[in-house]
């Protein structure tokens, strides 16, 4: 599904890496970019530059022609634009946005949106760099990411279908799940590894003695280095995912720390049997894994 | 200390990854190197290409001859070769090896050596590569490695700073310290990393349904990857290091939960300013022990 029979004009809020790389992705696919960002200069560079075809200084001229608008804001920022801008989509307009966590945007929208004909639903692309700002953006940042859509029991299926489309063109793996399951999908593979490789990472460092202090740091090899990496994330950043999605990341801390101590007792109770096999499930599923997820790398 | 005043005749036992590449890093040093290892078609080939100065097919010839003797073998194997062939040091030597836990080695040889007039002095240098084996050999491999020694009571003054001299020539980074220290340290640094590893690729992987699968193995990315690497080592391994070091492996594992349980409690609390201060704790000294410990990667 191309423009013709998709989205012919599509609003992107927010013009940061993930706006504007979706702007540059969806150039010459007879789409029309209606881009708006906080600040004046950034929009009119990006216009001057071609990554979007028009602009305004009030979003809500821009939201009033586009048939999907795509929000590329932080989520407490998602639900602040919506709330404030509710008004300006015509009937039948599509909104959906890139936040991260989706359940606290659906509970904080709810009722919103429906009343004026208007159909939200929410999406999250698994994209994304070290970086931010648009001056990292680029045309491929969405090439084989996943994308979970989150449709609620109101959602359109046509809408959906399109949605979907959207993300398709842009040769993303889309997948369809309801909020709650999104929200306990990454406290599993994202936000809970982050504050597990955060104790890890203080279990280790933080240290009482300078001599002591010395040994750890020679003690640790490859193996910290890469289980702590992620400890070195925005702090700011991790504070609000935890905040937002609390109640799923003390969920799949439950279902590690279960793991945890499965092979904690094998140990205790030294079956060394038991914990090689582990290993071995551990190697084995993390392999399957790795072959689908980066079949080029190997 | 070059070979003048340190050891003149070195024997390696074990010419795998870690012995080939010792023998390699001591040519043009005055050191006579005399290796052995089990198959006499690899000990012909290393003395052909000049890896080692001297072999035997009896591994006591050399023993016999050496002031110093590093036993590059697996933990289990180096309680083995010194028990079988104890009587054919001569009194006044040295023995050393490169095993990765050091209280199981002591434990196992105190009162084998010291009767006899032979100085058992136990060492670690931490070097490795995914790869095993003689072919996979290379005379920087211990460039800039940390190499700790564990003395005991026993343990001759003089023969410890030649030791560490041996180990200094190669330009490592050495650091003195008791058995069971060093014992906690790695438990700490390296081998609770892997028990998280693998407890957090199981609770994200191993996995009920088809579908959930598919889901899980799109939602995890670079940071599941990284967290997880480690898991996918050698099981037959880390089976034996755990039960090796059970120990302080299950005393490490109680710190890690410490630092855990106070996150997760602050979570439970919605303390989100104690949060980013742990995230932002965490980072820092991570930091600074990535720009201590690599100070050239940055």
């Amino acid at each position: 599904m191309s423009g013709e029979d998709g989205f012919k004009n599509v609003a992107i809020i927010g013009l940061g890496l993930l706006g504007a790389s979706l702007a540059m992705s969806l150039k010459n696919k007879k789409i029309r970019r209606l881009g708006w960002t906080r600040r004046a200069e950034v929009r009119q560079k990006l216009l001057t530059d071609g990554v979007i075809d028009e602009t305004a200084d009030d979003p809500e001229t821009l939201l009033s022609k586009a048939e999907l608008t795509v929000i590329c804001l932080p989520v407490q920022e998602i639900i602040r634009f919506c709330s404030e801008h509710v008004h300006a989509w015509k009937k039948g307009a599509v909104v959906s946005d890139v936040g991260s966590v989706k359940g606290i945007i659906d509970s904080a929208l709810t009722g919103l949106f429906a009343p004026r004909g208007v159909d939200f639903i929410g999406a999250h692309p698994m994209a994304g760099t070290e970086k931010s700002g648009p001056e990292a953006a680029f045309p491929e940042l969405y090439e084989n990411a996943p994308v979970f859509i989150c449709p609620d029991k109101s959602s359109s299926p046509d809408n959906l279908l399109k949605l979907r489309r959207f993300w398709e063109q842009l040769n993303t793996v889309v997948m369809e799940l309801p909020a709650s399951d999104h929200d306990m999908l990454v406290a599993r593979t994202s936000h809970v590894p982050h504050v597990v490789s955060l104790a890890l990472t203080l279990s280790v460092l933080d240290c009482p003695t300078e001599e002591e202090t010395n040994r750890r740091y020679y003690g640790c090899a490859g193996g910290f280095r890469d289980t702590s990496r992620i400890t070195s994330s925005s702090p700011q950043m991790w504070r609000q995912i935890i905040e937002q999605n609390k109640g799923a990341v003390l969920e799949a801390l439950k279902s590690f720390q279960h793991y945890l101590d499965r092979t904690k007792n094998m140990i205790e109770n030294d079956e060394y049997d038991k914990i090689e096999n582990e290993f071995a499930t551990g190697r084995r599923e993390r392999d399957l894994w790795l072959a689908k997820r980066y079949p080029k790398k190997g």
